[in-house]
């Protein structure tokens, strides 16, 4: 058994793998921020959406009153959701394009400016920024999430 | 070839690997059964959101009334949601978590407390219970993924 | 190192991996094009969230008109949340079960259903086909992704 550990232990030593691994968990946290974002606004706009959720404000239409959207809210959830449409396609990309056996130096590239896009794009949508600044953001993780698809195909095709 | 099949098999036969297996599997089928739970109430409450799903309830205004929303699936699909955003980081950082050589008990210990807290969550969403039943669980399996994600960075660092 | 290297290249040599990495990949990039489908009606339309994304059309009311839903956006946006609902099960649970040892043909015959269930449901949300189109197609993929499951836990079972 301590052969397999030793044998798991080189997969998470390979520095791509490595590299994977932390931007993986590092957009992944970014990501999860979002619910936090989320809980602050709804608490301090009180705005929320289940009754159960507005019970230690009163009964009745005392606490009816906060069952409401609210723009910032509203904005947060966009982005948390926007978040989910193109980290997952990292995820299960990445993973596939990390075990691809790509150049280290490559990989770094690949998953720096996908990481950082991100990050760029959560500071676009939340402040906002003017446009093209979350398009601009959203489009370069989008493309490298391309970029690493096409290597996969091209090294792993089988259908 | 064999050699190959063999090495696979011995990354299944990880106990660590297994663990993860078994537990990304529960929470995903957990997940994976909102989507019949949102289609029962549809059904039973007749709410609908695409006009082809109500073609079978006759033409014009007699089915259009069916295209409406209902409290009891908004409740089932924010919960849905809720698991989407909570399993997706769950299944990236638990991976490489996984992957980075962690104690089998310390393992284990994360992934029952995260499976158990979502499983909480969603009968606390779905019933409901009052608060602060969801809100504990949910934060209950959001720390054990931040658990996870700081052992991934200790270990595997490569920025 | 160029061991640890060689050891990675099996896994992605070894064909049931290489099966998964293609479809996995191909799935991806389907519910990638999402976005950019409903970036198009967006544009088309004219029917923006965001009052940043409006700006170039002028300012005020002007612009403001453009704030506002439109039934083929919100179908695109339907049809990209249900990919996440179910293509995300495919990822974890398909990965878990490329590594459980499944036969060649049995793991292409898992992964080829289920992608043509998901591109033939796209098309029959987007179109849209009469139903049970839509819905014989969601439940294909469904029962697919099951089935996966089921010989992971029957292969890796550790709870």
């Amino acid at each position: 058994r301590s052969g397999e550990m030793a044998k798991l232990a080189q997969l998470i030593d390979n520095e791509v793998f490595r590299a994977y691994a932390t931007y993986t968990t590092i957009v992944l946290l970014k990501m999860m921020l979002m619910s936090l974002i989320t809980a602050y606004f709804r608490i301090t706009r009180k705005a929320f959406v289940n009754p159960e959720d507005t019970a230690s404000f009163g009964k009745g239409e005392s606490a009816k009153k906060y069952l409401r959207t609210d723009p910032d809210v509203e904005r947060v959830r966009r982005g948390h959701l926007n978040d989910l449409e193109n980290i997952v396609p990292f995820l299960g990309i990445g993973l596939v394009y990390a075990l691809s056996g790509p150049e280290l130096s490559t990989a770094l590239l690949h998953f720096r400016i996908f990481a950082g896009a991100r990050i760029v794009h959560t500071f676009a949508y939340l402040i906002p920024l003017p446009q093209p600044s979350r398009g601009l953001s959203w489009a370069v993780a989008y493309i490298v999430t391309i970029s690493m698809a096409y290597k996969v195909l091209k090294t792993a095709f089988y259908l």
